[in-house]
Formats: structure tokens, sequence, C-alpha cells
């Protein structure tokens, strides 16, 4: 036995009681006759004092004992003096006074102290992983990621969920980012893929009767890794039949709500989820996943528009652009610069130019044309100014600012505006998470080349009162298609599926699949579909996202013990790496010449 | 809302109230005036009735519906008249009577009945798997299988361990069988491979202070498909540190009992397990892996063999044979054909024959050698023959079998005689969980040319007492290896691990690894031995197979929603399949010639 109880347990249970303890030399202070460690575990720290006069050999060998040696000790429970108590851990008025001591394990000095600080660059941490990972921090995100998933294990169960477990090695389709493959062994030339979601079998479950399905799935994608984004993450993964959408939202909505009260109380969290559509969503936010941790709602104001006489808003408005806008509150002490400086945030995200109008602080009452100042403010007559005031809302001593040009960028350069001012502005409670259901997506997006691509994935259904116009008009039909989104971040899509072959096969059709690479794609789906499939619905929420979330951390990697970098390789253990000749002669596979 | 009830659920506390179901439809009455339905959902049966008299319509749409077509329906809860209950099931005193019906899908006729029988081919309940899952049984044992996971969450959460995802795309190591592998897009020319399953990333995180670590693990074996393997299988994976063998095997033991009593009352389980060192379980069991749900233990009897004056037997011992016995109670009718079909069986297993004595029922007292019968029975003094019955414990109407031979194919055979024995002698009772730990195994086994290849891997620790054998006699060190088996087959293998790097080097020397193969694919773990690491050790436990041991299945494909056949196909979806030239190319890699 190494010990018989772990470091941050000690208590005044065990004053003047034999303990033994095993763990990490954290600190080590030598005061020549006395030392003092402190010694860590899982669970804490805890102090533990070698004493000549305790014994000599002991502490003799604590004097060799550096940092991050693994020991394990037996002594005897003590008060610490008084004004020697450490009152920021639960062990600090104790003490163990060393009878004897094991060495169990050295350390070379690691290359950085085990502390929480975040001065240490991520290369480091990722080469180092073992040590980065024993820090408080980390050892405390990863442990959420255990509740967090434990707590959807027991939600779900009580809910008459089964969890079952779905093939990784499966058959390779074209939907989504771009497969993993697996070259087989045994059919020479043919290859599995990894699951980027399970969608086709989760929906051959629900055809099982299985009724209600999740799985903690992993979910794999060999993309060019955008900012945050890692080769594979886990998924919560669930399906329910004979539902409706509002019964899917309904539950994932109970279940989050539960478990964000339960694991991390210190977040603050509606009691129902805020429903918007789509179009609401980018009339009010420009954006279908906005943040409502704040307000500073856009306006349009195409109309006002149209009276003004700029030669650029016209211009603009001819070729069926709008206006919008989003008022920043008490930012009239902006000056030309800050201006500028914003100017050139928007038009990296596309905008052609930012125009503001600047109301002066201490106006009661009416704001006068000529008492604003702004870019465009020549063009002006007041009647545009009281419109403009009136729609959006201003007051004195607030910034207007308008964006005009083609929607999309309106809304995505304006949104972009609205998370930037709020962040400037201070204007997020980093304790709030402001949860939404986003609603009525389109079922179709256009390409570049005027195809139609699923906006979603292929497989959910469009709107009853919609499904006219799929041959037609396919750009019309809304979707049961759901996102929930919670401060600006998109962290589950869900729809209710088609379960009718011959709607399925409409929509294959709009998008363009020919009859045999549906049969042959799809095949197994659409034979299911023909021996009763109940009307069904589910999510894909990523785990990783909502975790980092919870541990208010930007970068999903905080909470993967070990993830991989943006180049999709792993710095601990130097994947991916080359085979031997003899595994790929037994693939039957040959590398092309290679060009890094 | 499709329903407001499971068909299963119905009760007195509704009858003579309006409930909505929905539902597979699963035997249909025709009574012309009546129709009856069994509706089914996962929940159960309930028996639904269409009366002219209530809805005419209603009763018009009955009379189309067909076996699996998906039905939702509204009616009032009465109850059965007198006569035409139905005992079996919980529904079986109520009837819906339908007011209104909505068909939700139609469903072709079925290849098979949705109804529990085992007379339907593997292969066509494979490919359509959709309907097999809809069987009672395979509901129930998906529904175990999520069972018997959430306990090991909870318990093991309890028992303060943390779930950890590790990585599935890693590094590949020569370690076990084959790796499946997957070709890097960014890395032209480098693989990641699929883990067989994680041991050097839970060592990784002992290192890391995790103290005790668990994951429900996807593994991966590109093998060829002996019997009951399958490419992916799931694992209870777990690590524990500061920890000695008996602390490993106390919590598995506990989890086990737990979960087993949790799950499935109706089988027999210790309290305890046994536990056996490999030497004693080959000795008494001819197998590393006994089932001792029966007796039928093995008896050497080489010495006695030493005085036995047939030039067979004394042939055999000079080339450093032994001798073994096992006994079969009762078997004293056996007649020569008996003894012939099972000497086949055992020559099939290796051995070069098999030597009985028939001793008859009805002796009182001294069994003399006149009254025996079997092939080497003029070879014998009777003090032979008083000496085997002494040793064996042989009574009067038993049947001793001997097998002569090299030890390793003695003992397999003779464990093979003994599980057929008990099979041919029912004296297995399925209701019973016979659990041991196998303890000491050797650390090494020596292949066929004479190296020295990891038992079971490379990461198991030796009895410290034989490291002095590892420079010279590598076969004498027993390890700190052990093993649970249940009723004959292996649940689970553990270790504790070395966690000193010098002699995991002395071990890769031993095995024969080159100084830089040990660098290029164990670098990271030796590296992460130099800051520091306690003592830890661990088990892989396998998920399938408990959970089909649980549910008196044979095949682990009976527990896995979506197996695949043992050319790792799999007939629902159509995976590996070949993949797209743009893939490929993508990939840099190329098709050998295709030779199938």
């Amino acid at each position: 036995m190494y010990r018989d109880l772990m470091c941050g347990k000690v208590s005044l249970q065990n004053l003047d009681k034999k303990v033994k303890l095993a763990g990490w030399v954290s600190k080590r202070r030598d005061h020549g006759q006395l030392i003092f460690i402190d010694l860590r575990d899982k669970s804490g720290i805890m102090q533990i004092v070698f004493n000549p006069e305790i014994s000599q050999g002991t502490h003799l060998k604590a004097k060799e004992l550096r940092s991050e040696w693994v020991i394990s000790v037996e002594g005897y429970v003590k008060n610490r003096l008084e004004g020697a108590e450490n009152t920021e851990i639960s062990t600090g008025k104790l003490e163990l006074i060393v009878e004897s001591i094991e060495i169990l394990s050295k350390s070379k000095t690691p290359p950085f102290e085990i502390i929480d600080s975040n001065e240490i660059s991520e290369e480091i941490r990722l080469k180092y992983r073992y040590l980065d990972l024993r820090r408080a921090s980390m050892q405390k995100k990863i442990k959420l990621r255990h509740e967090v998933t434990q707590f959807m294990w027991d939600y779900l169960s009580k809910k008459d969920f089964t969890h079952i477990e779905t093939p990784i090695l499966i058959k390779s389709t074209p939907e989504g980012a771009r497969d993993y493959v697996v070259p087989s062994r045994i059919k020479n030339g043919a290859f599995y893929a990894l699951p980027q979601s399970p969608p086709q079998m989760k929906q051959i479950l629900m055809v099982s009767g299985f009724d209600r399905y999740f799985q903690i799935a992993r979910c794999f994608r060999d993309e060019d890794l955008r900012a945050d984004r890692q080769p594979e993450h886990t998924q919560l993964d669930l399906e329910m039949s004979f539902v409706h959408q509002n019964d899917v939202m309904d539950l994932v909505e109970g279940l989050y709500i539960n478990l964000i009260k339960n694991v991390n109380q210190s977040i603050s969290i509606d009691n129902t989820f805020e429903r918007l559509t789509y179009d609401q969503a980018m009339e009010r936010f420009g954006s279908d996943k906005p943040d409502l941790r704040f307000d500073l709602e856009l306006t349009e104001l195409s109309e006002i528009a149209k009276n003004i006489e700029s030669n650029i808003i016209q211009n603009s408005l001819r070729s069926k652009s709008i206006l919008k806008a989003v008022v920043a509150k008490g930012w009239h002490t902006l000056g030309r610069r800050d201006f500028d400086r914003l100017t050139d945030l928007v038009k990296k995200q596309g905008a052609g130019g930012l125009i503001y109008i600047n109301i002066p602080k201490g106006i009661d009452g009416q704001i006068n044309l000529e008492d604003t100042s702004g870019p465009l403010n020549k063009f002006y007559t007041q009647e545009n100014l009281d419109q403009i005031i009136a729609e959006t809302g201003a007051k004195s001593g607030d910034v207007i600012f308008m964006i005009i040009g083609d929607k999309k960028i309106v809304n995505s350069s304006l949104a972009f505006l609205r998370s930037h001012i709020a962040k400037e502005k201070n204007l997020i409670d980093k304790n709030v998470m402001k949860f939404a259901w986003i609603t009525d997506f389109p079922l179709f997006d256009q390409d570049e080349n005027g195809s139609w691509q699923p906006a979603h994935h292929v497989f959910s259904s469009p709107h009853e009162e919609d499904t006219k116009f799929l041959d037609n008009d396919p750009g019309k039909v809304r979707a049961n298609l759901f996102d929930l989104v919670c401060n600006g971040v998109e962290l589950g899509s869900g729809s209710i599926r088609i379960h009718d072959r011959s709607l399925q096969e409409k929509v294959f059709d709009v998008i363009g699949y020919s009859a045999s690479e549906v049969s042959n794609l799809f095949g197994h789906l659409l034979d299911a579909f023909e021996y009763g499939v109940p009307p069904h619905g589910g999510m894909g929420l990523g785990l990783d996202r909502l975790v980092a979330m919870l541990s208010y951390e930007d970068s999903i990697r905080e909470v993967i013990a070990f993830p991989k970098t943006q180049s999709a390789s792993d710095l601990l253990f130097g994947s991916p790496d080359f085979i031997s000749e003899e595994q790929l002669s037994e693939l039957s596979i040959e590398l092309n010449e290679i060009n890094e």
C-alpha cells in the first residue's frame, strides 16, 4: 500500500493519527532544521514536515527531494503552528510529521513549473502534455468534461434513451466535409470511412424501433483546420421517434438547463430558451448564431434610405442592396481614428465601408442634424435623420453605425461589428450563457454554380406547406431544421428527418444526385424506408465546445486531453507518421512521390 | 403529437380515458365486423380494436393495414371481454377502441416475421438488420448493453475515476495485432493508426496525475477474423495510480459483482472470485482460462507413469513428455464408438491419442485391474492402477482419460476434453458465472525462432524478485500480470506497469528492439517517465463479450447493433467500398493492381 488517504482529504478527523500519503513534491522549503514539502495529488495538497529529531534518515532523504519527485510518506497528522496556517487550501490547518519515506520516482527539472499560469506557449504545453495536465486548471477541465458526459448519460437514461454504439468503420459518403478513410486489407482497393457523424445509422435505429437513441460519439472530419477545429471531436448524438420539432427542442433544452445548473452553479442561464426563426435572427442580429448576452439589435433602414439624396446610397440601393444600422450607446466620445479603425474592421468582413452618425451628449429633446457629425451628414435632411433616429431608437450620446450593400455582407459585417462593440464596451458577462433556438432554416443553399446544396444535410425534411416549391423554387423551401446556439456559437444542429422514400428521392433529385449515386450511397436507408418508418428527428451537439464554454475557454483544445495541432498532428505521440513497406504492401497501396 | 402514451404502458389508470398511441402493426386479425391489431412499440404491445359502429372510415382504413405499417391511433381504453384476456403481456386485460387513425408509413411484406425465432440465417439478419433489431430479443440485448455501460459509468465515477477520451487517430506501433491505418492528407505519405487499445495513453494519464482513469473505448484490430472477432470492439479501459495488483483486482471484482447482480438477477455469481496462479491453472485445468462451473480437474500422473511397462509410455516420457488425466464420473456406459469419437476430438487438438480406463459400475471396495477395460490395460500392474485411482479419485462407474505427450499439448487437449465432457454430461448451469483471476503469468514467451516476445504487452512489470533473470533466463521471469476469466473465456487482462525508464528499456532490450526503434515508438512514454511517475496499473476488459455472456449468447455479434461479418464487411451499409480517384489523389496514394 502506497497510501491510505488522499492528500486533499486529510482533516481534523485524522488529527494525531498515523496516515500514509503519496504524491508529487510540489514545493519544497528547506529551513535547515525542518524541511517543508507541499505534497500534491489529484485531490489537493498536504504540507508534510521532515524533522531530523523525528527521523534522521528520513530527513536526510528529504534533502534530496526535488520538484515533481513522487514519494510515499507515513507519519502523524498534527495541527500547524499558529500563524503558519494556509486558508487557501482545505488541509491548511494541518501538517504531517513524516516518520518514513519511500522515493517512488525521481524527476528531472520540468520545463515549466506545475502551476496555473498562461505564460507557457501552447507548443510546449502540447509537447509536455503530461506535465501540462498536472496543473490544477487542466485537471478541473477534464474532470468537468467527465461530469458533463456523466450527466448526459444519467439524464437521457432516465428519459428512456438507449445508448447504442454505432460503427466507426463505415462507408464513405459524399455529404459534408472530407472523410478520413481506412484501407481494407481483405478487400483490396476498398476503404472504410470514419464517420463525420452517424446520421444514417441513427435513422436506421429509429426504423429498428429503438424509439430514443443517444451516443457520446466520436466524429471525424478531414478538413483544413480552421481556427478551432480538431480532426476528431465528440458529439452528443441523439434521435427520437414519433416526434415533432418541439419535442426534440424541449428535450434538449431540459437537458442543457439541468446539466449546466448541475455542473457549474456560477453560470446564469434562463429557464427557457429564446426561439427565433432563421429570418428573425438574420433581421435582428445579422447572424444565425446571434450572441444574445447583449442587445445591439440591427435595424433595417432601406426604406428610409430611398429618400436620402446621396449617390452612394442611391446607386447601392438600385442594385438590390440594403441598409442596416446598429446603435452603440454612449459612444459619442469616439474620435476620427476610432471610426477609421472600425471601418477597417468591417471592410475585412467584406463591407464597402462604414457610415456613422455621432450624436453628441447633452441634447434634450429634438436632435438637430447640425448637432450630429458623420461622413454622409451633408446628404441627410432633418426628416431623414428624424426617421433614422425614430427607427433605431438612438439617443443623445450614441453613435449610429450603418452599412449598405449586399444583404449577406451587410448582415455579416454588422453582426461582426455588433460583437466587436460588445467586447470593446465590456457588455459581456462571462458568467451568462444565453441559449437560443434558431428554426426554419432554408432547406437548400445555392452554390456559386447555381446548384442547390443541402443547407445542413440531405436528410432534413421540408415544411409540408413548402414541398410545392421543391420542383420549381427550391430556395423557398424551409426545413424542419433547428440549431441550438449559445453566446454567438452554434452548439448543435437538428432536424426532423424525411421518413418517406419518395420525398427523400425528390430531395436527392433537387441536389442533382443520379439514380445510381443514390442507390450506391443511400440505398440501404431507402430500402429501410420500405418497411415501416416512424416519423423521427434528432440532433448532434458538440461536446468539446460545450465543455470549453463551461470552462470559460475559447479553444476546445483546452478540454481535450490529447488534442492535435492545426496541422492535425500530435506533438506528444508524434502522429501521423510513416509506416512500414510491409504494412503498405499488405494494404496493396503505394505512395505517390512525396512533395512536402 | 403522435402519441401521449407508450403501448406497453397502458394500464388500468387509463381505463375509459382517451389515449393516443403510435407504433408498428404487429399482428392483425380481421373478424369481418371487428378488426384486432397488436400495436407494438419499444415498451410492449397493446391490442387495438376497430369497430365500424364507432367509426366507419377508421374501420375502412384498418382493412388496408398490413404487418409493420406504422400508425398513430386515438381512442378509449376499455376492458377486454372476459376470456379474451392475454396474461402474457402487461396490457393483456385492456384494449383500445380506436376512434381515429393516421397511417404514418407503409411497409412491404418483410422478409421474415418480427418474432423471436432463430430460424433466420445470419446473412439475412445482417442484411435486414433494421428488421432484425425490431425483435424483442435484440431490443433486450441492446438495452442490456446500455445498462451495463451505464452501471460502469456510475460505479467508477463513485469510486473517483475520471472518464477521459483518448484519441482514435494515433501513431502506429508494432505491438499486438495489425493496425488499421488512416492516410494523412496534410502530411503526405504519413499515416495515423487506430488504437488497438490505449495502453500508452492511459499510462501518460497516470504520469499526468489523474490517479484513476476509465474509458469506454473503441478498439480496432485488423486481424484475420477468427470465430468471433470484430474489426472494432469496445473495451472498458481503466488505470489506477499508487496501486498494487490486488488493488486493481479488488476494484474490478467489486465492479463486476455489483454490475451483474444489478443487471441480471437470474445469474448466480460468487461474492469473491477465485484466484489462481498461471501455474496452478495450467496444472489443475490445463488452461489459463479455465471454466470453473464444473470440477473435472486434471491430475498429473507422470511419476506413476514411470512404472508402467509400456513402450508407448516409456518412449514418450523419455522425451520430456508428461501424462495427465481427467476423470469422467459415471461414464462407464461409453462404448467403443464413443471412445473413438473422443479420440478423434483430442487428436484434432494435437494429442497423439487418448488413453482411458473404464471402471464398471457396482464394484464395492477394491477395484481390480481385470474388472477394468482400456487400450493399455494389459501393461498396467494392479499397483499402477491403485496409484492412478488413488491419485485421480476415480470411482466405480467412472472413466479415467489420460493423454501423454508434450506439456502444452497435453494441457490444451485435456482442457478441451474437460469442456467437452462437461457439455456432453450437461454439467453446465447457464445461469452461473464463475469468475477467476489468473495471476503470475510469465513475462515473456519464446517464439519459434527462439526470440522472446512479451506474453501480453511490453509495459507489464516483472516480479521484483525475478528481475535478476532478465539478462540470462527471461523465461523464468514472472510478471505482475493478471487475467479475469469467466466460464472458460478471458474477459480482460491487466498488469502493474513498469514505471521506471531503465527497467522499461531493459525489457525492450530482451525483446530485441533497437535503440532507434525504442526512441521512435516509445520515446514519448520514456520521456514522460523522466518527470515523476506514480506506480500504476490497470486493465482492459471486453465489453461486447461480457454483454454477450449476460445475454446467454455465444457470439458478440448478437450484442452489437451493426456488426461486421467474418470478412470484415458490413452487409447493411456496404462497407468497405471503393472511393473516388479524387480522394485517392488528395491522399497521394495509389492502388496496386487489384487481385481478388
